[in-house]
């Protein structure tokens, strides 16, 4: 089963509140989804994503496909299964990774040839290959086989590409035809040409997806190209689905995506960052590895209440990630979490409060801006 | 405070069940301590820890005197507050470290110069230094300052090394005067020789530490070298007093150890193996990198009720490992400090109920030795 239900607009924005309900578990949005690219959200425990509040998290099934394989993790019983977590999971559809990641690639209508990037072998995915794998992992959320063109890009090339994607979305619909209790979401491209996007909108609603992604977006482009898309975007999308802006973000991220009429985000920053010694805080970012932190016995972030501001201190987890520590990475990559998670609980209690647009005020007074 | 109460000695053997009171609580004997060399123990939260039953873990002097400092933990409240562990905790004096990890050392009467094996800086650690960083550090148990000979070395140098050790040991227990919340462990040294080790207990008992270890062992020498020295050397020693086999070891050195009347023992190989993907089991240790592993969907180790055993297949273990995930580090070596901490338990229940012969004799039908 699959359902979104659209709890409030705001009066101010085009930001909504809602509600997923799948088959393990509802998600309520707007929501912040952590990266679990190998089966693993990197450094966290399956209990602590749940102490953190993590309703859903991200699969690669570019990664998984590869290391250790679908079939294996179809014998395991599933993805859920073989990662202990029994909330959702959204599985995005190997086709970012394919044009970013693999080697010598080759686009046809039939699909993607190209080499591991791990030990050069050669592999094909098609749009119908990546809903096999998908259903193999058994995650709640699939994501339709697309291209992600770079940034820049011809509109030429953005517009071929597009129409190439759109007959792809046509072949992984007819590929989970009769599959219940998977989702499958439309990718919405066009790159940062507005007529494309529309036109990608205005295909892709004939499919009546259960839920949308932006897609293509974050990819190099300016900000404001980004926040410009979005903005023409979404008010060309239905209303009734759950709308999912791939790869994004930061907390700023998400303030804006959400006022444009976004209800899910992802990205690996929150992770990454943590793993090179930078914390996020109510004031902004700070990089906890720096040596003004030697003697600073204070919290991460003074104003964060998660386990690790309540017991440990900005001295002892730079101590931990000088000395290359894994404990270290653990305890920034928690907070991080932690941190993301909570904004988007905040955002959706200013929402239902009817006060967005005083947090978002607030959070440009209070965070500083890298 | 300090205490140490012998609660009942085995009819068979000479192991013993014990219990020792510190100002952080109770220790039951014969103990597993995991170390925590950095101020961490590798890869695991405090919390973790304590979930697993740790009673007491180690610090390293050497390690925290330079880096973080003894002086920034003092500050941060000492090393149970600065790691967030309200348990017993055990530092090392230094020697050891200093003896096998720092570079260009000079052995003198008044200590030990050398250089850093980190920078090259020039440090100077003597048996008082060694105090004054442990006082700073505010462990429970603090070990004395010696010089740990290594294997083999010559009956005339480990007979001077003893008798400088001797020396220090007076001048440990000079600087700890007064002080009343951490208790003092001298150090039996002698090497192989058993008319050295026995000298070596007869001088340390007449300063009648609270507690003593035996040093000087598995440094290299055969096991039944090691065997045949604790089996001379712990009848010579203080019955009401406990004994520390530094630096050991595997389950079967538990065994063992406390077959000739150890109580306490300590040793990074648990934690160490895991970190190459090689875990214990009820049979004998098992390196779950292998291929062997890769389509296992049984438990690390299918008799073990521990956290990982109870929710993680060996498949998904492997596939961590063999991926570099952190999460698959972290999995391993909890399960190898519970494994190690729950062998002592048994062993402890064993002696309670007065069949601890019959334990070992089990073990080693069952436990498959390398």
């Amino acid at each position: 089963m699959f359902n979104f239900k659209l709890i409030k607009e705001d009066k101010a924005s085009k930001a909504r509140l809602g509600e997923i309900t799948t088959n393990h578990g509802k998600i309520e949005t707007p929501i912040f989804m952590p990266v679990g690219t190998q089966a693993t959200v990197k450094a966290m425990s399956s209990r602590e994503l749940e102490e953190i509040n993590a309703q859903i998290i991200l699969g690669n099934t570019y990664h998984l496909y590869l290391r250790p394989g679908d079939d294996l993790i179809a014998r395991a019983g599933g993805l859920h299964k073989f990662m202990n977590w029994q909330r959702p999971i959204l599985t995005d559809s190997g086709g970012f990774q394919v044009f970013s990641l693999a080697k010598l690639r080759e686009i046809k209508e039939e699909g993607v040839y190209f080499r591991s990037h791990l030990d050069g072998s050669k592999q094909f995915i098609s749009p119908e290959k990546s809903m096999q794998i998908q259903k193999n992992l058994g995650s709640d959320i699939v994501m339709a086989f697309d291209e992600c063109p770079p940034y820049p890009a011809s509109r030429d090339y953005v517009d071929k590409s597009l129409q190439r994607t759109l007959r792809w979305a046509e072949r992984c619909q007819a590929e989970m035809e009769g599959i219940e209790n998977q989702a499958l979401f439309g990718i919405i491209q066009g790159g940062i040409y507005p007529e494309l996007r529309k036109q990608s909108v205005e295909e892709m609603l004939k499919f009546d997806f259960p839920g949308y992604s932006i897609g293509g977006l974050s990819v190099g482009e300016p900000k404001e190209e980004m926040y410009k898309m979005l903005d023409y975007t979404t008010p060309l999308m239905a209303k009734n689905k759950p709308r999912y802006l791939m790869g994004v973000g930061t907390p700023e991220d998400l303030v804006e995506g959400i006022y444009h009429g976004i209800d899910m985000f992802d990205c690996v920053m929150p992770t990454r960052i943590a793993r090179h010694g930078q914390i996020f805080t109510a004031v902004g970012r700070k990089t906890i590895r720096n040596a003004v932190y030697a003697e600073d016995f204070s919290p991460l972030d003074p104003e964060c209440d998660c386990h690790v501001c309540q017991n440990y201190s900005r001295a002892y987890v730079r101590h931990l990630l000088k000395r290359n520590e894994i404990l270290g990475v653990r305890l920034t990559t928690y907070h991080n979490l932690y941190f993301m998670l909570n904004f988007a609980q905040q955002i959706r209690q200013a929402l239902a409060a009817g006060k967005f647009i005083d947090f978002r005020d607030e959070f440009y007074q209070n965070y500083q801006l890298k």
